[in-house]
């Protein structure tokens, strides 16, 4: 290429000259690399790839169940209704059930359909969204000093000085620790006043962050250990607003973000592909190399 | 080392001499690859990992909606309850809701405690099992002539003579061509009599392939572009009882089996995480580098 305006494959290419070389040993290695299970000892149990490829592999979800945390409006929670168990007249043992969730409760994605009309609903979303290189910023300590806590630009300046830029595309996951209060009502959402939301008391991130996040280093997802990116007592929900606008969804009430790397891990987060959705139920796992 | 039997790690360590380094290589890439945002011309939207890594995702999960295809003695369908949409009195937009579903409609995942007592749920199934090197076996020419078509022993070793035996831990993805059909119930199932399963016919896979490929080639996941891994005419579902038995999940009602090849991909397998969950609506992204 001689224009001298650099297109974005130029970026890549000149950025990614070595680590494309990684992409194809990669490539060979979920080709080639697990045993095969004839003509040698055979391991004792299938063989995974945390084993095999080195990785860890976190996984970021609590589970649904009866003590589910939702948004105090939502009463209902998470509700199962068993359609069989047990030995069947075939000889056999069998189980099925159903059940019936808000989108917004327990681990849980926003498409930008929640906040945007028009926007991506969480069928839509592009992939490139949902897996993507993640980092952590832990606001813990502050946030453990202030339930009110707001994540602020400086925040995310400090990780930069340690790690480098936040890179476009990135899934920018928020840690406050709140996880660890997970699932008591009152401990999490600061109130467990069925019905009423005005009492909540928990951190978020604060307008200009986000604004710095999806505007300036235009992050491709936001996620936090919190039930709602904006904080207990947001009344407008600006944090929401701006990355739904820009088309980034979130990921709200993460799982052991403690587990994790500040930077260097690729994230999953696959939500249910529910046509129309605002959001859904959304299973998330770091893999860390 | 110096005892003559050869471990797990032993083969692993001798397997994965090279691939390591791709390991190495990609954790380089993960921190450092993607383009930096500042002191450069930028792209024009979030880098993703498509771009970025030179891999393709394919999305193997249908859209949950009201078509969504249930197992017939599951009548109610996808439930969606609209909880809230449009501008609030603060002047934004904002919208919410809930749904209903069984664990088995749609592309779903089978925990092993759907056809084994005390067997995994689709909470605590190992990651080991939803994040894993992927296969394809095509069986589409012999389904297409037969709807009550079997995958056989036969099947699979024809897949072996070509690309070297089924590994220990991949997910087998068995593609019918069925997932074209979808979802138009009495073509996909092949009776759309609400209430009534007797007379259903579409392709599964046999007891004895089921064996090999569960038994002795240790597959982590089986999965298929239909609505059961056992065929429509199954009367006692012994691939599902075997599976079960072995800890192993299903995948069922795959989506676009056809964009993918027929090994060297990583498949991400994310279910909702429902504790005591039979099955789960599971995303299914695959990862072809």
């Amino acid at each position: 290429m001689k224009t001298t305006t650099r297109t974005l494959s130029d970026i890549v290419n000149t950025v990614l000259a070595v680590p494309c070389v990684g992409v194809a040993i990669f490539a060979t290695l979920l080709s080639g690399c697990t045993p095969a299970p004839a003509e040698q000892e055979l391991p004792p149990s299938p063989v995974g790839i945390s084993e095999v490829f080195g990785w860890q592999m976190v996984d970021l979800s609590h589970a649904y169940g009866r003590d589910t945390l939702y948004w105090p409006t939502y009463t209902e929670g998470f509700r199962v209704d068993t359609l069989a168990e047990g030995e069947t007249a075939g000889g056999y043992f069998y189980a099925a059930k159903a059940f019936s969730t808000a989108e917004h409760g327990g681990t849980h994605l926003d498409a930008p359909s929640h906040f945007t009309e028009g926007g991506d609903d969480a069928a839509s979303i592009p992939l490139d969204r949902l897996v993507l290189p993640g980092i952590v910023i832990d606001v813990s300590e502050a946030a453990a000093a202030d339930p009110d806590y707001l994540v602020t630009v400086e925040d995310v300046q400090a990780w930069e000085r340690e790690h480098g830029p936040v890179r476009a595309g990135s899934a920018v996951l928020i840690r406050t620790g709140w996880a660890a209060r997970w699932p008591d009502a009152l401990a999490y959402l600061g109130d467990d006043t069925a019905g009423e939301s005005r009492n909540l008391h928990f951190p978020g991130i604060g307008a200009s962050a986000t604004r710095l996040l999806v505007e300036e280093r235009r992050a491709g997802l936001l996620g936090i250990d919190t039930a709602s990116i904006d904080y207990g007592q947001s009344r407008d929900f600006p944090a929401h607003r701006i990355g739904a606008a820009a088309g980034v969804p979130n990921l709200e009430n993460l799982a052991n973000l403690s587990g994790l790397p500040p930077t260097g891990f690729l994230l999953a987060a696959l939500p249910m592909k529910i046509r129309g959705g605002t959001g859904a139920p959304v299973r998330v796992v770091a893999l860390v190399p």
